[in-house]
C-alpha cells in the first residue's frame, strides 16, 4: 500500500525534503505504553545531520512533534502521528539541477511527469528516514521492555572491515552492549573505526563518496515469530530495509556466503542443554523457514556510495533534453553509513514489532 | 497478511507438502486475458521434480487444476483459483524424524506447538513453490504481451560461475532469448553448465548438497514503476523472493559490490540518443529511488545448500528432548538451483505485475 | 483487496456458480484448534439448497473438501483452504438468457466485457455464500469456545414479522438457544413462521419472490473489540454482510429507528451492579464509538426479493442490444431468507474473529 | 488496518479532539492533479462548527495545513499529508465527567484501560470528521473532473421529511445542482428545511437532541466499478460511512424497503434507447452484484441523536465505580445532520475514488 507498511502494527510515512514537514502515523499500538521521549530524542540524534565534519552540513533540529496518540507520557491506543518540520531547506541549491546520476531524478521524472518535488530529493531524500527512525525508535522501546535488543554497526566501509557480530549469543550481547555505549562511528573495533574515518575523509577530499555494509543483530527475540509463506522474517525485514535510500542488497546469516557452501558445513547443528534447544552455529541468522528460531537474528544490508558527489559527471538536462556535465555543490554526505546505522535498527524494530503483534496481539505490547 | 501478498494483483497461497493439495488464488486480473495453458504447463515443468538424476526422485505430475476464474481460455476477471494435488507423498519417509538441522522443523515447533504438519516439510516444503510458479507463470504471460521479458540463470553454483547477465540491454536480450531456448541447466555458458553438473554430482555422491546464486533479468519494463516509500521495486521483489525456501540474500545491480565502490565509479552516467535517455552502465540494476528507470532490472538471490543431506548430523529429538544423530534417507535435491530458477522468475513476474497494475489499473492488463 | 477481507484473520473467496468449484482460504488461524467437522457440516446444511419445497431444487451435496491447514482434526496454523465442487450445475438453463433485471448481469457485462462466466450468476451467484458460510462456521466454533454465541432469525418477511430479539441479555440468550434447536424456518414465533411459509408459497405460486430482514444477535462478546476510526465493529460487519448477494441495507441496534428518536430516549443509561457496568437498554446494539461495549451486538440486514422470478419482465438482450421479454424457467428460490440466515451468522463470526484476533493475537484463538 | 482504509487510494486518519492536531495522509494520488484549495476550504466550511445558533459554539478555524504531497498547486504523486490544529479545545469542560450514555466513553475504557484521551471524545469526537472531510473533498475534486457529481441532503430529521432524491437521472442532476447552490440546511424543500430548523430548536430548548437520515446521490459514475466478492460498492461505502460517529444504519436504493417488496415490483426493468442501456426505475440504487451499473448511486445513512444532551441522565462514574446523575454543560450540537451532510459526501467520494483507481489505475486520476 505504497507508503503504508505492516499488518499488526502499521506505519504510514509522508513528506518531502523541502516541503513543510516529514512525518508519519504509527498505528496498532496498545494503550498504556510509556514512551521515554528523552531516549527517543537520543535515538533520533544518531541520524541527525550537521553534527560531524564527515557528514552533510544541513542542520536540522529534528524536533519530534507528536500530533496525536500520546497523553501524559503514555500511548492512548489511537494512531500515533508525528512530524518533524523542515527548517534548514535550501531549495536554491537544487534549482535547475540536471538529473543527478545514481539518484531517483530520472526515474521520478518518468513516474511523476515533472510534478515531483525534486528539491533536495523530495520524497526520495535521506531526510525521509527521519520519520522512519522515529517510528522504529518507538517500536524499539516496546521491544526492549520485552527483552529484545537490536543494534547495528558498520560491518564494512569501502575496503575497511569491522569485527563482525559473533554467532555466539553471549558474546553478541556483549558487543551490542558496547555498541550502545559508543559515541562516534558505530563500530566494534576502534582501529577499524579510525580506518573508516580516514576512508571517508579521503573520499570527501576527492569530491567522491564511499559505500559499505551495515550489520544488524537482534537478541532476545522469542522463537516462532514470522508469518510464512510470504510474511517471513526475512521478507518483512528486507521489505523495510530496502525502503532506506541507498540499500541495494540484504542478506541474513551467512547470506551470499551460503552460495559457496555445502549443506554439511552450512547446517546449524541442534543441541540441547538444560532442556533448552539451541544451535551450535548460527549460519541461518536466527531464522528457519521464515520463522525466528530463538537464536539471534543477523541481517546485513549493502549501501551504495552517496550518489551526490562533487566530481564532474556526464548527465542529461531532462527539461532541455540535452547532455550536460554536472558538478554538484551543496551539502552532501560523503558516506551515509554512520547516520544510516540507527535507521537500519529502526526499520528492523518496526518489522519485528509488527510480526510479534500479529502473533501475540496488540495487548501484548503493554509492559505490564 | 501472512499468505497473501500484493496490492494491485494479490496472491494467496496454501498447502502442505503431504496434505491433499497445494494451490493458490490469484486476484486482481482483468477479464479477457487469454491464457496459454500449454505454455504454462511447460513453465511449471521446469521446476517439476523427478525428471533428472540430479534432482529428488519424488514424482509429481503437477497437473494444474483450475478451479475458477477461467472460461473458454480467457480470464473471467474473478479470482483465479487453482490447485495441484499431492499424489506421490511418502509420509512414512518422514515418520518420527528428529528436527532436521537447517530446516524449519525447530522454528515451526516453537510456532505451532506440535500441531504443524511436519510431513515433507509441510508448509515449508519446496513443494509450496509449485503454486507460486503457477501464479507467476500466469503473470509472466500478461507481462510478455506487454513486451516484458524475464529470465533467470544460475549465476554461481558452489565454486562454478556462469557468464553474468550483461549490463548492456541489447546483449542481455540475446542472453535471455538463448536462455529461453535452453534445455538442461539454465546457464549461459555450456562449459559452466558442465562444471555445475559435476559439482552437483560430486556433492550428491558424498551425501551432501551445494548452494549458489540465481540471477534474474527483466527487459522491457517501462520506467516509473514502483511505489515508494515502502513499495519500492526492490522491496516488493525481495519480499517475494525471500518467500522461496532457501533464499538468504537478495541484491540488485551491483548489490553488495556497492559496498566496496566509490560514487564516481558506481553512478550510472545518464546519456541521450535520439531523444531517449538511458544510462551508460546499469550498476543500479534498473531501479533508482525504488522506481524502475527503464533499464533492465537485475536481481540476484543467494540460496543455501539444501539442508536435507544424507551425511550424519547431530541434532535433537524434539519429542523426547534428547540429542540424537540424524541420517536422512528419502528423496532430496542435492542442489535446488536448477529447479528454483523458474520459481525466481515467477516471483519477479508476480511482483512486477502487481506494481504495474497499481500504476496502470486492472484494465491495462488486457492485451487489446 | 477484492476477494480477500480481514486483517487479523483474513479470508479469500473464489469460484463461479457453474465452474469446477467454489471455495476459500482462511488465514490467520492459530495451530492447535480442534475442528468439529460434523458440526460444521450441520452448519453448512442450513444453507444447502434442494431440501425444501420452498427453495431452489438445485441439489448440491456441498461436501466440504479441506485442501490444507488441518491435520488429525486440528488446525496446523497454516492457511486453511477448502472447496466445494459444483456437481449439479445445469448450464443449459442459462444458455442465451438475456440480462436478468435486478441481477448483476448488466453491471457485470460493463465490468467484464463479456468474458464473465454468466452461467448461474457466475461469481455473483448465491452459491458463493457456501464458502463464506464454511469459513464463518469455522470462526464461529473458535468464538463459541470463548463463550460467544451468534444466531440469526427472520425478523421480517414481506408483511410478516417475527418476535424481535430482546434488548435484555438473559432473555436474548434464551432466544438464541431456542433458535439453535429449531428445525424449519429460523424464527422465534411459531405463528410468524407459519405466516412466512404461507407468504413464500403464495409468491412462488405467482412466479414471484419476496424480500425481508434478517436479524443477528451476538452474546458473550467482551467489551473493547473493534478498531476505530475505520475498522469499527459496524464497518467491519457491514462490509462483510453487504457481500452477501441481495443485501441492500444494514443497521445496528435501533438503526434507522434512531432517525426518528430524541437523545434523551435513545441513549442507553449506564448502570452498575455487583461491580459490573451494563446499560439499562441496548439501543446502541452493543457498540459505541465502533467498539463493543459488552452488551449483545444486534445487527439487521435487508434482503431484496430474489430477482429470478418466473413472471414476464421487460429487459434487453445485451448481445443483440435489443429489447426482449424475459420469462425465466430454471430453479430459483422464491425467498432467500431461510437459507441466508446461516450465511449472515457466518459473516458476523468471520468479522468478529478478525477483530478479536487483532486485539488478542493469533495465539488467543486456542481453546487452552 | 484500523485507521487506514482503501486499496487503490488509501487514507490514514489520526488525531484526538483535544490533542495538538487532527489530520490524515492520503496516498495513491497521481502526480499532476490540480487542487482548488479555495473550493476545498469552502467544502470544509460546511462542517465547521461555531457558525450557526443551531450548532455547537466550539469555534475551530479548521485551517487546512498541507504537510506534503502538493507543490505549486498540483499533487506531487507522493503522500498528501495534512493537519488541522486544535485551537479552541476547552478540556476543562470534560474534566472529571462520568461516562456519558450513548458515547464511546465506557467502551473506550474497556479497550484502552483508562489511557484513552477522553477529553472532548478523544479519537471518537466528531472533530475527527474534519480530516475525513478534507480527504474526501480532494477525492471529490478528482471525481468531478471525470464527470462525477456527489451531493447529500437531510432526507429526514426527526418527524420532518425532505423531498427524496429522484430515481430519474435528469431530475436528480437538477436536484444535486440546486443543492450545491444552497446555503443553510442542505435540503431540497424550503418548507421541509424550515420544519427541520424548528425541530432542532425545539430539541435544543429542551436540552435534548434529534436524529435523522442523510441521503447521498452520485451521478456520472461509469458502470463496472466495484470489486466483488468483498469490495462491493455497497461494502466499501458502508465501511467508510459507518466510521462517521453516530451512523447506525446504511442502505442503498430501496434499502430496507426491499424487505416488504416483491421481486416483480422491485426489479428494475432494463431498457434500451439509442444504443444505451438503462433501467426504468432505480430501486437498486445504481448497484447490482456490488458493481455500479451506470445509474445514479443512492445511499442513505441513519444518524443517532447526539448523545450529548443537557437533560439529566443516570450513569456511572467509572473511576469510582458508582452510579451518578449526569447533567452535561459544554458546547454540543442538538443535531449533527446539518454538518454531517458534507462528511457523508466526502466519505462516498473517498470510497468511489478508491474503487475507480483499482480499476483504472493511478494515472487515470489525472485530468488530462
Amino acid at each position: 500500500m505504497k507508503n503504508t507498511i505492516g499488518n499488526g502494527v502499521s506505519f504510514t510515512l509522508f513528506g518531502e525534503s523541502h516541503g513543510p514537514a516529514v512525518g508519519g502515523v504509527l498505528d496498532g499500538l496498545s494503550a498504556g505504553i510509556p514512551l521515554d521521549m528523552q531516549a527517543l530524542d537520543a535515538f533520533l540524534e544518531k541520524r541527525r545531520p550537521g553534527k560531524s565534519p564527515l557528514a552533510t552540513a544541513r542542520k536540522e533540529q529534528d524536533r519530534l512533534c507528536i500530533l496525536s496518540g500520546v497523553k501524559d507520557g503514555f500511548t492512548t491506543g489511537t494512531p500515533l502521528a508525528f512530524m518533524l518540520e523542515n527548517t534548514d531547506a535550501r531549495s536554491k541549491d537544487y534549482a535547475a539541477i540536471p538529473a543527478r546520476p545514481g539518484h531517483a531524478d530520472w526515474a521520478a521524472r518518468q513516474k511523476y511527469a515533472g510534478f515531483e518535488d525534486g528539491r533536495g530529493g523530495g520524497h526520495f531524500s535521506g531526510r525521509l528516514t527521519a520519520p522512519l527512525t522515529a517510528a522504529g525508535g518507538i517500536c524499539l522501546q516496546i521491544l526492549q521492555a520485552k527483552g529484545v535488543s537490536i543494534g547495528t554497526h558498520i560491518h564494512r566501509l569501502g575496503a575497511c572491515a569491522d569485527t563482525p557480530f559473533s554467532q555466539e549469543p553471549a558474546e553478541l550481547m556483549g558487543q551490542l552492549s558496547a555498541l550502545g555505549r559508543k559515541t562516534g562511528l558505530p563500530v566494534l573495533s576502534e582501529e577499524a573505526g579510525r580506518q573508516m574515518e580516514a576512508a571517508i575523509a579521503a573520499a570527501a577530499k576527492e569530491g567522491d563518496s564511499v559505500g559499505g555494509v551495515l550489520e544488524t543483530a537482534v537478541t532476545g527475540l522469542i522463537g516462532g515469530v514470522g508469518e510464512p509463506f510470504f510474511d517471513t522474517v526475512e521478507g518483512v525485514l528486507a521489505h523495510l530495509v530496502f525502503a532506506i535510500p541507498g540499500v541495494k542488497g540484504v542478506e541474513f546469516g551467512l547470506g551470499f556466503g551460503f552460495g559457496q557452501s555445502r549443506g554439511s558445513a552450512a547446517n546449524d547443528a541442534l543441541c540441547i542443554q538444560n532442556g533448552s534447544v539451541y544451535t551450535a552455529t548460527n549460519n541461518s541468522g536466527g531464522i528457519n523457514g521464515g520463522i525466528s528460531n530463538g537464536m539471534p537474528v543477523l541481517l546485513r544490508a549493502a549501501y551504495r556510495p552517496t550518489p551526490s558527489i562533487r566530481k564532474a559527471q556526464p548527465t542529461v538536462d531532462l527539461d532541455r533534453m540535452e547532455p550536460v556535465t554536472l558538478e554538484l555543490s551543496g551539502r552532501h554526505d560523503p558516506c551515509i553509513l554512520p547516520r544510516a546505522a540507527v535507521v537500519q535498527t529502526a526499520a528492523c524494530a518496526l518489522g519485528l514489532l509488527d510480526l510479534c503483534t500479529q502473533r501475540f496481539g496488540t495487548l501484548w505490547q503493554r509492559p505490564f
